[in-house]
Formats: structure tokens, sequence, C-alpha cells
């Protein structure tokens, strides 16, 4: 079944290649109206799904994740139109060299090919991708959760009916419509059809994929983020930007999970911090300095930070704090503990911002910022498909251009290699 | 040993990461005397590899590839120099954003960090790889054949004095100098400190590493390469062409492999490739209908082609001929039997260059030319470090740039995302 799956993506991904911009907006914008017109149908999948769900005991907030509402079937249906507006990186000629032997030389940005993505959840995770995959012209092979399979379907059901109606092939966009794991373990050899090989989700998936794919894989996702509260840093506002980093959204990978705080800040920011914090329910793991500073507060409140504490991605609303000596010793804990997803320093030395900037290498460096900008649409791409944390083809928010790449184009007047 | 040696690598890149071009290129051009101050030690060390190949029953056109002379070093020291001449892509600042919020968001060109280089044979790559890495801030773990091990030793002992007399650390350029394979296997799952694989070597060592290795791996290097000549080619211009890309080197990447024909211009000009090319050796496996054509030439020389001849890259002097009905037909054939590496039409027919070049998908696509200019040199990188055949991060002749990836920066004025 998979061969001829990706086999027919490939056929699809070299027909998408040759769409002219508007052709592809057209799809997505008639995808968008699709939505619109079958959101019954999708809901009444949805709720089958839901239903199972809770039958099957799954906690509310993650069946919250997989809930369709009219409001977010036409807030997708919208990020659709959104993504029909972004202009298409496909085309756009760039590197161009003249060498004095007369050939004219450049590269054209080309579509990938064919993209593979496994991912849990969220069906809206299917639009995105897919609305990303056909603004630039390739073919995208889906791999949701089982939890989610006939919101699935029916989604791309609504995808290939609109394919098919504006002339295009439904190979385009397949999904794997089947919980059977075996699925996975073979998607992740047909190297020969897919191009890419994009898993969402927890490190296990990650693990299991780059030891397993003879497809190249773009790992991300897991972000063990620090902020470094400096000497000079402005306490009130690093206070506001803490609260923003851990609370907004816990659960996501640019959430915040270590604040380093400076031996000069640390007695009066401390204490403000826990105080802030604790009113929206985090809770703290702390090194032995911060712990002697925070010994006012109640046990269960701030507790000795464990042996794995600083190396835990928390997803919840737990927070690890550590007084450093300076600013390379901030520095050295971020290349110890990260994941080189995304790290800030709040400083108003502008020698310390620079410093960090250069010798912090993370996907997303800040100063005097929150964490939670790493995003697609909030740093400019308009959506994304992934936040790659590996140092290859892509780093950070994945979008449109990170879809694409590129061949060289040589034109000659009957050149011949002296 | 291995993880020892990754792990020296990594910390080694993070001081590189910071040189300053100046600081770079010094060492560069320190590399470059050191070598001609050594050169004898050096020859002594190779002629030893050359007496254990030779002894060992090795081909002479092999035993060629991996003797130094005089020539040869005074050359590779050259092109030590000529890469420090070659602009630093580290630093550089693109993408550029301003969103409305008033952040500042910029991309910045950084060092991919650890690169892995497989190779065979050539001890020339030793140093043309070192000094593409060193160029751009990377560390460097070199893995090259067994026959080469005591001009690799040499050579990499000159690489570390010179590193350590300007004062940069060994781990920069580390040589695995044992020709025992479980090391490749070690070096295969070292995903934690190297960041990226080139094999340079055979499709056998391409399939091990892309079914073994937990690091992303850059596969490349083997070209099914096309030219099709169109009705409207300059037929004089095409055979010269096709002679010297299929006769200048034979055994590269690069070189020719199949001649597609129309079949308007295939009673004129198969008869006269096959003469020209006869006289440099050439033998020719074609189609029933080119066979036809060519059926007054001998036997030896002009064969029925076998079921797999189109799908082969020769690396020989032997050439596929074929005719097709159409441009079409050409573009099929590639998409079929070809590896998406340089393909190219002869033509004076503009819109039919256009097609090919839009519809043939490679890493190099040529308009009257040879395939033999997919080479970073001849197009303008200065060097390469491997061609690249995948779709992910380069495609084509891959040098300073492509060993780079980038991080973001965001500057905030306490920005906190709402």
């Amino acid at each position: 079944m998979l061969t001829r799956m990706a086999q027919e993506a490939r056929m699809a991904s070299r027909q998408l290649a040759l769409l002219s911009e508007e052709q592809k907006n057209t799809v997505l914008e008639h995808i968008a109206d699709s939505l619109a017109v079958q959101r019954d149908a999708v809901l009444v999948a949805n709720e089958s799904d839901v239903r199972e769900a809770r039958a099957a005991g799954m906690a509310e907030h993650l069946v919250d994740r997989l809930t369709l509402t009219e409001d977010r079937l036409t807030s997708i249906a919208n990020d659709l139109r959104r993504v029909a507006e972004l202009p298409d990186p496909v085309g756009e000629i760039f590197d161009e060299y003249f060498p004095p032997n007369g050939l004219k030389v450049h590269k054209v940005r080309v579509p990938l090919g064919v993209i593979a993505v496994i991912y849990e959840s969220r069906p809206n995770v299917t639009l995105d991708v897919a609305g990303l995959a056909l603004k630039t012209g390739n073919a995208v092979i889906l791999r949701g959760g089982s939890e989610t399979i006939l919101s699935n379907r029916k989604l791309v059901e609504i995808i290939h009916l609109a394919l098919k109606e504006k002339d295009l092939p439904a190979g385009a966009v397949q999904l794997i419509d089947s919980p059977d794991r075996k699925y996975v373990a073979e998607l992740l050899k047909m190297h020969q059809w897919v191009d890419m090989l994009i898993p969402r989700g927890g490190a296990a998936l990650h693990k299991y994929c780059r030891e397993n794919s003879t497809i190249p894989v773009i790992t991300g996702g897991i972000g063990i983020c620090h902020l470094f509260v400096d000497e000079s840093a402005d306490l009130q506002a690093a206070v506001k930007i803490a609260q923003n980093a851990k609370v907004q959204r816990p659960s996501v990978c640019n959430a915040l999970d270590t604040l380093l705080v400076h031996k000069g800040s640390a007695g009066e920011f401390l204490p403000a911090v826990v105080d802030r914090l604790a009113e929206d329910g985090v809770t703290f793991r702390v090194d032995e300095i911060a712990g002697k500073i925070l010994s006012a507060f109640p046990a269960e409140l701030v507790q000795p930070a464990g042996p794995d504490d600083f190396d835990t991605e928390w997803l919840s609303l737990v927070l690890g704090l550590k007084v450093v000596d300076e600013l390379d010793e901030a520095i050295e804990h971020i290349a110890e503990h990260g994941t080189q997803h995304s790290d800030g320093i709040l400083t108003r030395t502008d020698e310390h911002a620079r410093c960090f900037v250069s010798l912090v290498d993370s996907a997303a460096v800040y100063v005097n910022a929150s964490t939670r900008f790493t995003d697609g649409s909030q740093l400019g791409l308009g959506a994304e498909v992934a936040i790659s944390t590996q140092r290859l083809h892509a780093r950070g928010p994945m979008a449109l251009k990170e879809l694409t790449t590129y061949k060289w184009v040589i034109w000659g007047d009957n050149h011949i290699r002296e």
C-alpha cells in the first residue's frame, strides 16, 4: 500500500512543481471554501473521534486538542486563505554568476518534492501542513494520530474533492489512515520517493525516526528553553517576561524551562518572580543558592532541584531556578543543558547582549524578549510546519521557503570544459 | 576513542565559531606554508602508501589517484591559499524582519558545527575538506581510505602543528586513523556531537550510511548524466560537447552516461558522434533504432543495450545512445533513469530549452553546455567538499556556504507575546 502511495505522491509532485502561484492559491481557497460547505460532516466525524477518545480515558486537556468546533474550523479555513496570500518562493532566481568563460549560471528555487509528516492529535495540523505543502508545489504524506483518524479522513476527503475539482491529482495529499505502526516503519524506508520526513512529537518518536529512517529527517520541537536575568536587567520587566514565557502556554516547546539569575540580581528578583508566578500555579525546582534565598517560601512551592531537573523539558507549570556567578556561567549552562531551541538574555548591558547572541548557538536567540516568539507566524513566516532544532537545511520555524530546495541552471553557448 | 574524538571536535567547534575571518585565513595560509616546509616528509609517507598499494595489487589508475608528487603538493597548498581568499559566509546577516510589535528579527549565518567526511584514496581531499571546514569555522572528523593512512596521518600531523602554533585546538581537524570498519559504524551514531555526515564514495557506502547513520547524511556524487540532442541542435557542436562530457574525464560523476537523440537528428548525428568518440576509445550501448542507424559500425564498437545499461553510471569509456521521438520522451527518460545529478539539452529552439529547464529536476540542468561543469570551482564556489544529489540542505556542488547554517536573533524591548 505504502509503496503505491509514495509513488503516486512522487508523480503528483512532478505535476504540482509546474503550477503557477495563481493555480496553487486557487486550490487553497477552494479547500477553504469546501471546509465551510462541509462543516457539519467534519464536526460529526470529529465528534466520533472525541467520543472514542473519552471512552478510552483520554485526559481532558488532550481531548481539547483534538476537538474541532465551528470557530476552530473557521479559523483553520482562514489560515489556509492566509497561506494563499503569502508570496510563493518557488521560481525565485538567486546566486546568479557569470564566469569569465561566458556561461550563465543561476539557482532557481524548486519544491522539495514529497514531504512526509508524522504528528499527533490536533487535526488542524492536517490542513496547515497540506496548505503549506501545496502552496510550495510539494506532495505530502500525512500520518496523523490514531485518535484523530475519522476527522483526518474527512478532512483529506474534502482536500481530495477540491483537488479533483481543480484537475489536480489526489496523490498530492495522502493520508496513512491506519493506526497500524507497521506503516510508519515502512514509510521510513521510502527514501526513493520521499525527500524529507518531519516527525512532530515527543523525544521517543524523534529517536525512532532518527534511528530507522532512510529518508532525511528534520527533528525538532523539543525545547529546554532558558532566560538569563543579568545583573543589569530591568527586574520588573524580567518578572513579566518570565511569566509570559512560562505561563502563557506551558505545554509548547518554546515555553520557558529554566531561569538563570545573576547573583547580583538574585536577592531581589527570585522572591519577586516566585511570588508572581505562584499566583499562576507555577512550582519551582531550585539550586542550592536559590534555595537559600527562597527559604521563606513553602516547601511544596520551592523544591530543591533533582539531578535531572535542569535537563527536563517541563511542558507544564514547573520552572527551574539557578543562580549563576556571571554571564559565562549562564552561557555554559545553556550549552550543556539546552536543546538549541530558544534561549534569551534579559539585560541593559549592550556588551552582554552582544556576547550572549554571539556565544549562544540556539535556533532562536533572544535579547529582552519572551522565548514564546519562536513561532512561524510571530517571526513573519505566516505559518509553520515544524520548528527544527537540528542544524541541517533549516533551523527554527519552518514554513514555505523551508519546504523548497533549488537547482542550478547553466546556460551555455556550446561550452565545453577545458 | 570515537566518543572522545567527537566530544573534542564539538568543543573545538565552539572555539572555531568565534574566530574572525582574518584568524581563519592566517591558519589556512600557515598550513599551506607548513606543507611546503614538510614536503619531503609527506612524500616519504606517501611513498610507503603507494608501495603497499602496489604490493597489494592495486590497479595503476587507482595508484595514480593516491600518489602525491612535488607538483601535486604545491597545487594542494595553492588550493588552501585560494580558499583563504574566498569570502567567509559566517556572520552574514539576512532575512531581516521588523514585525509591527517592534521586535527586531534577523538571521545570521553560523558554522554547521562538526562535520564528518568518509572518503577514499586521494589524499588531497584531506586538505580540501579541512581547509573548507576551517574557513567556515567548522570542526571536521576525517575518515580516509586505509590505503592512504600514512599520507593522511602525516598531513593531519602538519595541520595539528599549524593549529597549535596559532593557538587553536587540534580537535578542530581529526583523523580516524584506523582501517577498522567498526569505527565507521560507531561514527554513524554520533549525532549528539556530529551535525552532518558526507560519505564520498560509491553507492554501497551511501546506502550503508543512509541506513545506519543517526547523523543527517548528505548523499551524492553518483551521476547518471544525460544530454538530449534536439532536432534543432547544432550537430557539429553537439559532437564536441558529447566528446567533452564523455571523454575529458570519464571516471567522474559529472561525465556523460547517455545521449538521447531526437529522431530528426539521429540519422546525421549518430554516425558522426560514433565516428568521433570511437577515436577516443569510446564504445556504445544502443537502443534498437540507434542500432539500425549504426548498423554499418563493427559489433564490438556498437552493442545493443542490455536491460540495465540505461541505469548504469559508466565511469568509463562507455556511452549509451537512444533515439527519442520528441522532447517529452527525453524528459521522461531522464526522470526515470537519471540520478538528478547533471542533465542537459542541446538545442537552438528557445522554447525547448525553457521547457527542459523547467521540467528536468536535476541538481544541475544545462542548455548547450557539457555536463562537466558541475563542479565547485567551475560554478564559482572556489572549491567543493562534495556534490549533493539529495534535496535537503544543499544540491549540487557544496562549498563554504553549504557548510553553514543560521540562527534567528530576536532583539526586543521587554517584549511579551500577547
